[in-house]
């Protein structure tokens, strides 16, 4: 039973595909992806307004123990996001501005975290963004080991190092290494259409008749009554 | 059994009735409301500073089905703030920036929803206010049919089609139709009274003496103590 | 059974000692006090960027029930935080901007409450700060006693009137009041020890190396791989 | 603003009909009711076994405070389901052995009580059902007023004195009085009909063909592959 | 700072005293002790029927290490509890049947712990009764060490070693050593009342007047109306 | 993107390896498998003392959408076990008796699914076990499809049809197939030892020295004080 390893490297998907997906943003590119890849919202920014695209990193810890966020900063490539998960339920901060500091340095561009994090003052100032369980400062022992890009389950969703990850007000999310380009050319196609369709709407067009959902709902028996008298 | 409909017209409350009640904001409101009306603390604001109030047009859909949001677009008036509930709990996001085209086209100041929304950062650029269960990108369907402008339930509290909605920082409320009038009557007496408490509170007069309360709590067996050494 | 008393003297720390321990911050003195006194994670600020320091000065009242939040404004002294318990489990609003009047008319420079505040527009206007379980604006009855200034546990950690709280965007604490002084001698040395620290992170320095780690987890068992194919 | 009232007469709907939804049981009534009126899940049997229906006399009382819930013995008769609700969140015991001996003493059949009950291994011995969101000791103040009969929302769902209340160990759900009769048809239809479906799909006949969900799914674009090689 | 201690010996209260608390239940003792001591309704019972009370011996352990639970066992004396509670949250099973084995060679009677319990079965059919947070099989390290008999927080409450711990199917509590005796003496007095009290309410007496409520609620103004014809 | 299957046939594994598996039960077979594999705490039995294992067959469901239930019924083999999730968040009711005989009739042992199950009293009757996020009898529609023996996530965990599923009154746990025997050989170890264990145990021996502890605690620094009087 394969445990406790630090796999150095990693395949990534290519940087301009990532960066493309960035742009396209998270509720887009999990339409683009089959509505599939969405971490669950209880894993939140932390900041407002941060958009970030990058390659999984991937870092399992025990709970309460963050010293694999010390081990996986080696191996941090620029563009990366770390992504975090631990073996059970926790709250604490595995995560500050002194990581932080580090994984700046090694030129990672974000963080998503199962757990908490701390120095969220500091974090926003410095510009390194946070996905996060919880804000708590509650501080973590360096005793039991993990394993750093590994494959695991973060906010639900199933993580393989090197997948594409995605993040920005509206929450993260996961699109896997061989999918990506795929998905980035489904995605910008819908980017396009969106903007047409923003301008019909805009001049008071129905999405109703314009997506023909009219005749489906009186083909599933919704009847239009002009007032409650009526019912 | 009366399901799936929509109906077209319903009856709104006085619009400047409506305009002074938002002024008077959801905590004071609520309190000229006799402390009813207020939606769960999980239905919170997704953007800072928004304060709005308008008519209730309410929209009923089963859950990861966001069909009926598009069938209410249509019956939209100037100022409604349409409220969305789910047959059953759910927090996939049913409302997004193309959506807000549309109510914003119709006039809508606003939407309540017992589930999750996306498109976040865009919805604050747009300046369309929203109030959520979570913010969460997961995708709908368009499959199931649901009811435009039936009474239901959302945030736990009874929602009947042209109630007023107001809705602030401090969460989102419902005040019945027929009772907004007395409402605002009361919440402008308060606004009143508290902007006189406020003056003599920020001179030191305590609210102890000012509402007679010390004497309840001495009727009620409190006692004042120098310090612990005497307990 | 002592219950119902409202104690009006509190003996506090030395205000220069709190006023350095608010300026350590939340997460660098929870590390100092041991990793002891934080606050659960859903005790929240409702406001971004403030960060205070003071004496607690508690109140414990029935659910649904702010009357014991009146009578300790004059008790209250410049620079005391009020702590806010309920005897069981409420979201309600025990407090709003009429209060915060006077909580600042009295010196107080911030509240930490398991339960509800509202009028949270108006609180970051005044520049008063809060931290809370919820914000709601659900109103409360002013029928039933509590205390002030007797132990209680709040947000999971037991509090002394007079114990030292450190509140900023990571949360709240408390220290005892007895051992402030020695939390804050360590605290300040972390600072320092952290500034240097942070200095040789930024250079590429690995903490792995710095902290002695990588020994560590090669003792309990951790296997460096290049790539996954070597699994 | 009717506030604060008790109502002492109620219509019922016909008794026969309440006792056969009964025997319907929560699952199949709430189809037959057009998958609506079931309250959220949280609402869970205190006991393993019961089913019960009857006639909902409903209780609104202030968070912590159960005053009303002695109110409401004098109006009770035989074959009635007390339905409590608060005006806002509390999980405190507002129900023990005692009320439940008045209750029993009129005749009421069980408790249905967003909040909390007590004393739960004496309420089995006395074979009193309850449906509740907690188990949970905490007493409870007698000072502030509510209200008995007024329409109310519990569990997410509105209740209007008089309604239909079935409960067994799936939860507990509501049916208007004016549906009772067309729901009970409907609910004694769909038991012929999954009694003769239950054989069929004993004998190993599927229930995908046996509801042409086979043809639906082929239409829906679903693929049936022999296995993951031809993925 | 004093952590990371075992204390052998700590006061008990008299175990006759212990035993009747045990009699008179967790809702007859918490009302004698003032509506205070009851841990959150999170803490439940893993098994149906079990009714204890004993001396609290207490634990504090990491989150996800249950070390500490070994070094608890030879301070145990017949007739103790164990009280766990974790210094951040955790979910993870601290105890099973081998822990359990242990407690009971020792004499301990019972098991309450703000984290998981596994071998749930094993436990029942061992009569060794645990009120836990969660049933969960999460295995935990032994690398991080706590205390024993330090004074803690567990369930929301503050327990100091040698507390009279009461549990049963309604949930657990903690009684101070110091007062014991005396809420024994109410708990037995309320016993009497409660018996005297459940006849007359047999034979349909009302709370209501008995306990004089009826003149309380109209002195509060409620209304008592024949039907909703009236309102 | 493949989406929208059902897989007819998959790889199990030995079903004598998976039965003994299922009397190491999920607590031993959990630490055997390195602690990993085990589902998040809130997935529970809906039944007293059923314990099972048996072939994972997988159904992804779109929430409140059931269909791919009917679907997996002809691919089910004696001694499968059928794992289910949702693409997002659900508690509603996708499983109660008609489908349990369909699924018995086809020689399913259990059922585990993240999200809602109905007619539990009659599944009790049935012998059919389940473990499931909630009892909610909250129907269900048949109109979008889903997927049959695709990968997943369950309840925090990765799940590929054809592993071992184990579940009993501590929950349920997954062990890859590849790694069954393995486990397999661990786990029946590990219940040597713990029989050898539990009688030095019952003794009065102590694990503290049995497992070498108390050495490591002094390492670690831990105290052993004889009373309170001397901290």
């Amino acid at each position: 039973v394969a445990s406790n390893v630090v796999i150095r490297n990693i395949e990534r998907a290519d940087q301009a595909v990532i960066d493309r997906l960035g742009r396209a943003g998270v509720a887009t590119a999990h339409e683009a992806y089959g509505r599939r890849g969405l971490l669950e919202p209880s894993i939140r920014p932390r900041q407002v307004g941060a958009a970030i695209a990058g390659s999984a990193v991937t870092v399992l810890c025990p709970p309460g123990d963050n010293m694999m966020l010390h081990a996986v900063v080696e191996v941090l490539q620029p563009g990366d996001i770390v992504v975090v998960s631990t073996t059970s339920e926790s709250n604490d901060a595995m995560f500050g501005d002194l990581l932080a500091t580090s994984f700046m340095a090694y030129g990672a561009v974000g963080l998503i975290i199962e757990a908490g994090v701390r120095d969220t003052a500091t974090l926003r100032e410095m510009g390194f963004p946070v996905w996060s369980k919880v804000v708590h400062a509650q501080g973590t022992v360096k005793a039991t080991p993990g394993s750093v890009n590994v494959p695991m389950v973060c906010g639900g969703v199933s993580v393989t190092p090197g997948d594409v990850v995605i993040a920005d007000d509206d929450g993260a999310m996961i699109v896997s290494r061989a999918e990506a380009e795929l998905t980035l050319d489904e995605a910008e196609k819908r980017l396009e259409q969106e903007t047409a369709t923003r301008e019909r709407l805009q001049t008071g067009e129905l999405g109703l008749d314009l997506y023909g959902m009219r005749e489906r709902l009186e083909g599933l028996g919704v009847n239009w009554i002009d007032s409650t008298d009526e019912v």
